[in-house]
């Protein structure tokens, strides 16, 4: 061995290292960072199912450079050959981590606790982990989240990640993954999203839909009703702007002014969402106004009717807003966490904000599927580390119709 | 009146003048060149079916910009009150016009020959006016076709327009023809297509579809089969691509190498395309292909069964060609051209170059509805004088299909 | 007249009626509202600037069909020729409009009250209209501002808008507003915004930028940083993701983990935004970490230097947030409304939510330029009621360096 | 072995098969086809320099899925490890390949005459293989080229391919290949563009422009101009439309009609592509109207004047068309192949026609830098095969200016 390179750790990589392009990553990374390797061990699973595992001798000139290359390596899944407990640093400071934090991806994560791998909670991207008092538990916890003397987290000795298992093929559906274009056959895109829907419901796991307003303009407004009457969408996220144009074609038979059904602009329609607005914040909500009566149609109706859970988030382009959406950012997003456990696929149509905004709060193994007529809302959701999206360049009325002909007949 | 404008004539403008815009064009037009106006007599019609009628005096300060504004507001449909004659030149050069020569638009166009005006054939932009021998006939002719010594049409003198005709309402299509976006409800703009297309062939007239491969990608290839057979498409306009890849997903069942079933790529997929080529290449064609049994299914395979007429026009991104490609452009063009004459609706789909070689083809009262996926193509059509043009963003498949149920249950 | 016509109203059309396209647009409304009308008077200005007028008869079958005709013509600047006082009501309940409030738009507006026409401050679309306890003033108020007793102004009478205000051509700049087409000359886009930026800094007026995150993510936070100092931005609007992107390239080089020197992905690089929010959090925010020396660069930094202000509105996909974030989205549009006033020019880059969030508050006679290399973000802008935007179909960071040397040299 | 996997072939993978990806591609199409595996020997270079090596022992069910699978991963470079000399077949039909021909790959080829490596030289994707007559020499050859006799490749035995060697790092240049995102640092971008130019005229090499209209459009001309005069750009592959509005702006000064100077729509500036082309047309040509001193400026001027040789390749959407528009496009793609050799890097700038067509004939190791705003353009492209092309979402006329800057000053 040369003098230049005289820093070496022994790594480990196992799952579906091949398949999931693990292995290249971390070897490329070690050569980008200015590293070298040796493979000591290498076996390679003969079918598709069969895990790999390599062993890989990591060398740096420079112990900071050891140190980066094993950091950077360990999101891909390399971890010590010979590991050490995970080290924490209590929380000096409310609502921020302690120096060198240990920052998460969405990929399952372990820490070594005790010389005990323990399976890491919540897992949620950008986040820290804090270790329960008891020192028995870890969970992912929102920068916001942390309390003065919390125990988190730091470097990343004693923590695993195990990306493999978000990207080893489970079904046909990733087919799609990788190119994000429009020229896709649609039927089959369609078919495999209903196979997906069916196969979480009779998984006893949620269906998350992910709505922009475009879904309503479209069109598509009664479409996703039906879906929700099925029992094919089980929590709701959305915006003001989702729930007042779909009240608004309840109340008026337009959205954004425009009629639904003859496709002009209506008479004063550009009011007509501020009126709808007004409507349901006079009546104390949309769960007011459909006991009432006011409401009798649309998404929001059969949310409440079906007892669909929603969480409408604000921004700061709402108009009024409607009395359920929540203004506050952090506490929309703490909203939102809650009902993430148990979802077992999502899909998102039409929405960028909201599609990466859950986007960052999904573990990394619930597939989504994000539709959406502009390839690059797909295109940025998966830049900011949603690897397990499909992106479905297509519009979203005739995609609906298409997916309720599939899922209802 | 004073010195500075001291160059005077009087226009005159008919039809629906106000609703499709033209009387502010015009006054803008003429201020915006540095121009005057005085308004001497405006009767505007007070039911839309009413035509306006308008009496202008443009002001001018030299002989030169009155001339300018003058060729610019004729464009517009604004007309010297008292007409002359048009003026002509003998072609001097074969395949050129005459220096000054009237360039067409797209608007049904009159000359005036002895004092009578005559309706000019085979309207078209972006020509030359042929006068024929005799003098009593008039017809748009291509820079190409010039032969020396043919009578062209000279200056603006003796030349009137009629945009008005085009953009008068005449049903409720055109309400989705100004912005181009992608938030329109979609089950109404399919109506709309069905409906013009039922009114085309209630008329006798012939619908003209211009496809691109995506049509045949996204997997509505048997869509547009069903449409051929049930006579809502009565000339097709394409290119290699479109027929290659149908042709490919008939023989292969994959369209670019990609299964249409199941979506994945095909096993040695991507050579698809070339042996489908060669395969039609070594039978002597698409038609013989069809005669021989080879080809049983698609886009082209019903264009043969039922008898419609199809133009495959090549372009240099091209493999092969298939035998039926026309592969010399202006070729293609006057095969385009023999096609137009009854034309009374084009539904383009996914096809940039073909849309807007088939947009500088047709006439301004041909309605043309463009889909495309993405909103540049739609933008760029209008932009090149397809003003007629129905801009609809979506995707191909998903809206083919629901304007199939639309049409055929 | 006939019976079926038997309810009329005169009402009167000013300004720049024809240029602006108010007269066919108000002629539109009342056909397509299935009414009819008789131009009584027109007068049309021969030059640019004269103000033209007309005196329509409006014509209904029934009294309904008037009201709603007359209320659509309304916002076009079409007021009765016998005008009355506006009507008021009491708000009935807190964050509510009273029934029939009058919706604003973004255009000048008057409200008649004892006889006299008084101005509507503060105008911004999608608001009511509150008069003063004394009867002197009005001013437009969000919903949520409203507080039980308000007096809101009801209905369209003793209401005048001008529309025509906004759209009279007052320089070059409106060339680009109408299609939106990256196919324009970018050298003119970038002088013309140049020139209008210089006039409002002579006119004594503010520029407000409003900037989304691929500003920093193109390499253009450097180029931002140089027009702050040189006093072209007076005010900033952006959101947590553009503050942080910002930071983390000062304090790591990079943005979203991608180096701006190499444009590689950086070792560990995806952490640095959480690690630079956590950082500024432990400060206690951005103008303290300016102060303490750890934030040495960037927008941020020359907006704390300078004393320009800026508004961060947070959104539910940010992380952290930055301690100077806003998270209540009602809190933050209030502090945008502050800013607001003496607004003259505002510069919009690569942000589809911050740009609808503030067109929705500046009134309508500020004009805007909307760069986004998204055609689709700046079509829904100009759908959304913005239509004083000008759109640039452009690169963020190519475009801002032109911009820079056009002002900066 | 189990009786179900008796058809076996050891085949070997050489080159950069870890970071290029070959070996995992190679795996999983086994996989994917049914087949399985065994790694029988595997050495992965511990440098990014150090080529790998693997032998792999491929298994199937039944002789045809083998074949199957060996064609598939034939492609990705895995040849027999005995291999055979390459058998061929006569065209018994001329412009077609015989029954099962050889389909090429853009990656460099070899093929084994008698029992020797012979290189396949003018490497195109979609063509054939053509041994002369004596057997010594094979090149590539497309469809319509094939004479009746000539002996053709055909079946994969004796030939492989060498992807790897276009895959693997040899400069900074292509980290940017793959997410094709607007959201890239610009000023790297363009460095690196202008560094490849560098290179590539430092190595004696040929750099290619291929230009769409929007190039003019955008007022990026002049630019252009100055990179042919400088010697940045040594053949030029366009069509019609760019050399017209070229040319329209020496002549006019407009392009489409719109000034270059004030943005505005000229005078009847539509007709004056239209009367540009025929004002070529009577001169004879671009080259005549050069030396007659009528054209005096404009990027065809620097063509002529710097004797950089161009390609106008015709499209049905010409008008005119100039009179050194190639109209068949056989014969343009034939005039395309005459100017490749040599070519080291192309830049393509705003065309999706002729950036495809020109993608369809270059080696797959000559570098390709693609700029388009719209990110589908570069998505095309790459799924197209052009898989060494760095697609970069930008406005042509910024960055064309931002690389000017780089290479001029």
């Amino acid at each position: 061995m040369s003098e230049a390179l005289a820093h070496v750790e022994e790594v480990e990589l196992s799952g579906h290292i091949i398949d999931s392009l693990l292995l290249p990553k971390v070897l490329d990374e070690i050569l980008t960072r200015g590293g070298s390797f040796v493979i000591k061990d290498i076996q390679i699973g003969s079918r598709q199912s069969d895990p790999s595992h390599a062993r890989i001798e990591v060398r740096a000139t420079t112990a900071e450079q050891l140190h980066e290359i094993l950091g950077e390596i360990h999101d891909h899944g390399a971890v010590p050959v010979n590991p050490s407990d995970c080290k924490t640093a209590p929380a000096d400071l409310g609502g921020c981590f302690p120096e060198n934090f240990y920052a998460t991806t969405n990929f399952r994560t372990q820490v070594r606790l005790r010389g005990e791998w323990i399976e890491v909670e919540d897992q949620e991207m950008d986040c820290g982990v804090i270790i329960d008092p008891e020192g028995a538990a870890a969970r992912c916890i929102p920068m916001t989240s942390v309390r003065n003397g919390d125990r988190i987290v730091v470097g990343h000795d004693g923590v695993r990640v195990f990306p493999s298992e978000v990207q080893s093929r489970q079904n046909l559906f990733e087919f799609m993954a990788s190119p994000v274009s429009s020229e896709k056959p649609k039927g089959v895109t369609v078919r495999e999203i209903a196979a997906a829907m069916k196969r979480t419901r009779a998984a006893g796991e949620k269906i998350l839909a992910v709505l922009g307003p475009a879904v309503v303009h479209t069109g598509a407004g009664e479409l996703v009703g039906r879906l929700i009457k099925a029992g094919y969408i089980n929590v709701l996220f959305a915006g003001n702007a989702l729930a007042t144009h779909d009240i608004e074609q309840a109340l008026y038979g337009t959205s954004l002014g425009v009629s639904m059904d003859r496709g002009l602009p209506a008479d004063e329609g550009h009011e007509h969402h501020l009126r709808a607005i007004n409507t349901i914040r006079r009546l104390g909500g949309i769960g007011k106004a459909v006991e009432k009566g006011v409401l009798k149609s649309g998404i929001m109706y059969e949310c409440v009717k079906n007892k669909v859970p929603f969480v409408l988030a604000g921004s700061i382009r709402d108009d009024g807003p409607l009395p359920e959406v929540i203004t506050d950012i952090l506490v929309a997003q703490a909203e939102m966490r809650k009902h993430i456990p148990g979802v077992g696929f999502a899909l998102m149509v039409a929405t960028m904000l909201h599609s990466i905004a859950t986007g960052n709060l999904l573990p990394g193994w619930v597939k989504v599927a994000c539709v959406d007529i502009n390839p690059s809302t797909v295109t940025k959701l998966m830049d900011r580390g949603s690897v397990q999206t499909v992106g479905v360049v297509s519009d979203a009325e005739p995609l609906l119709r298409g997916l309720v002909q599939e899922l209802l007949g």
